[in-house]
């Protein structure tokens, strides 16, 4: 089955070869998806016939976003914690360890369902690939669980059992535990391990256990790191040639050197910062560092429960110093290189056909018109949806 | 024709007298509407009978936004500048000048078009009453044109023909034929008039004398008052009994003094503040001043292109220190005193059947998830949408 996309007013090919600036744009465009995959990008008065037609009147059409950062299997929410906090009131709820409960508490249809619905929102507004932690069992057997709900959604599933210490356990232990059983647990359907490497959470070497474990469990690395505080996080990402360093929002010049000078990505997670009232960090010091920048959700009850890579790249644009195109570029292409994929977050023949169409005629409205849900149609490996 | 909105798990009636709080919340609620107007408040299970059904399936049910500052009589758009503003760069476009001339240049039904588009945006996003200004016409034709495009898609129509001085016109001069032919010409449309008293726009005489003119000519009044800096406008507002003050970004302790002992609003566009990288308005300081403070969008080409109330709450409670709850007053009660309304921001007999039903379990989703399409159902006048 194939299907032309038409009359693209932009297009967004995030591949500098193919068109310009670093987004790659070019203008009265047409791209042809075959089965799953992108077979042709060019000028719209030259493309092939196919079996359907999907007129893009005039938008632009992108690659659907790649949310390199969510957690998603959980069940409850935490919205008076949040208003709480608004209010700069102290809140005496349990934090992480009310969802740990939740969770727990949750049978399986209950975790899917709500994890369903979630990546559900995020496939309405133009995320076409998610990443999906676990880290809210905290149990071999309820870390297990959230891995084999996760990994019914994405391919892209990572063991996050080392999110933060359970209650009532010791730290050193609940880190032999994880490097140990629940690692084992876990390679069954976890891609990636992670770990929570910030104050209050597993210090350099308790993380760097983690990470060293889940390499010789064949799983790829990424860290939440330097969130909180200046810590040992991104230094560690970088020597372990770990994917991704997530956060990143307080970096010393060390840290960004190391950065710049690695294939670590620097992802970025401005949600976190908008609901949690804390300073953004500094997008504009990493990209003209030379470092490569992923803009990803941090989707969670607790920090930043927004599932909205629009919302995203409005603040990166706001808050964090980044020009609408380079923040589009990191919530696709971005996004992809901290999973380590080349076949998603842009267009081009022999990607995988993840596109979005704009009700907008421009990248530029993400930023521009921010908070208004401009995502008109969204093809997911060549199927509308 | 009656409806039963049942089934809701939170309803946000801003009628302190019918239940919790300043919201007057109350749980497992239902609502009947006949014709346009609500009938009947109170428990789910004791509801009457009605011809037809919509079940809330346990979201929260809100009044319709009221989004009381809005320019949707417009052409083109102004992303290139947006992208400049943002990057640091000087732009040497012409600003608003550019959408006046854009503006003159669209037919009547390309203008009505792209208004339309606008109007429905922000109705799916769950805004059942809009205010539209005129003030990219500048002359006596062209703003007439304005006002009677606007009057087609709601009541609440703006005469702001003192938006800006057109390009090689004398202040004064314009001001007197804002006053005299072109005020002649609106008082057929328009329910208010409104002037920019800003720097760089019309300073306290010339204010005074549109809106006095506009009071003679039957007009409500309203300000865009002090959002450049410090000036006159909040006290010339509340001195002509203005039904609101625009903006108040940076206002004296006698301006609160003002606001607080009268019965104009203190109207917040955060969007604006997001969109041109400002320091934000402190709605705390105005709330508990007892000032009346209402939320609207600005809706703009140049400074705020967001048609989003959800947005604007959402910033609302991050930027400018209001709580979940008194945020989602003033973008349904609070606007609705902006425009001297009390039919409608709120949920009781005999308002106006205007509801919002969330994908959402309560009111405080609105800001704790932020950027998310949270608007499930969108009831006007008792239709479905
Ligand atoms: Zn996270
Ligand atoms: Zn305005």
């Amino acid at each position: 089955m194939s299907l032309l996309i038409d009359n693209c007013g932009e297009l967004v090919t995030c591949d500098p070869r193919r068109g310009d600036g670093p987004l790659g744009l070019r203008t009265d465009a047409a791209v042809v998806v075959a089965d799953t995959e992108i077979v042709w990008v060019g000028h719209s008065g030259d493309a092939p016939a196919a079996d359907r037609y999907l007129d893009a009147g005039g938008g632009a059409v992108l690659p659907g976003f790649v949310d390199s950062h969510a957690h998603l299997v959980f069940a409850g929410d935490r919205a008076a914690e949040f208003a709480a906090r608004m209010a700069g009131q102290r809140y005496t709820g349990g934090g992480i360890r009310t969802t740990v409960e939740a969770t727990r508490a949750a049978d399986d249809d209950a975790l899917r369902a709500h994890t369903a619905r979630l990546v559900g929102e995020a496939l309405r507004q133009g995320t076409t690939t998610i990443e999906i932690k676990s880290g809210y069992g905290l149990t071999v057997a309820d870390e297990r669980r959230s891995l084999r709900v996760a990994a019914g959604f994405t391919d892209e599933v990572t063991f996050l059992g080392a999110h933060v210490v359970p209650a009532g356990a010791d730290a050193d232990a609940y880190t032999a535990l994880v490097c140990g059983e629940m690692m084992d647990a876990a390679r069954a359907y976890a891609a990636w391990v992670d770990v929570f490497c910030d104050r209050g959470a597993f210090d350099a070497d308790q993380s760097r256990a983690v990470l060293t474990a889940g390499r010789a469990a064949g799983l790829g690395l990424r860290v939440h790191a330097n969130q909180l505080g200046p810590g040992p996080g991104v230094q560690l990402a970088v020597d372990l040639g770990a994917a991704s360093a997530d956060h990143c929002t307080h970096l010393s010049d060390a840290d960004v050197d190391a950065l710049a000078g690695s294939a670590t990505v620097a992802t970025l997670l401005p949600g976190a910062e908008f609901s949690t009232r804390s300073p953004y960090p500094d997008g504009r010091r990493l990209w003209d560092a030379g470092v490569t920048v992923a803009l990803a959700t941090d989707c969670n009850p607790g920090s930043s429960f927004t599932s909205s890579m629009p919302f995203c790249v409005a603040l990166a644009v706001r808050e964090m110093g980044l020009t609408p195109a380079e923040a589009v570029w990191s919530a696709t292409a971005g996004g992809a290189r901290a999973l380590r994929r080349d076949d998603v977050g842009v267009i081009r023949p022999g990607a995988r056909a993840d596109l979005v169409v704009l009700d907008a005629p421009s990248h530029l409205h993400l930023a521009y018109r921010p908070g208004v849900p401009l995502i008109r149609d969204v093809i997911r490996a060549g199927e509308p949806t």
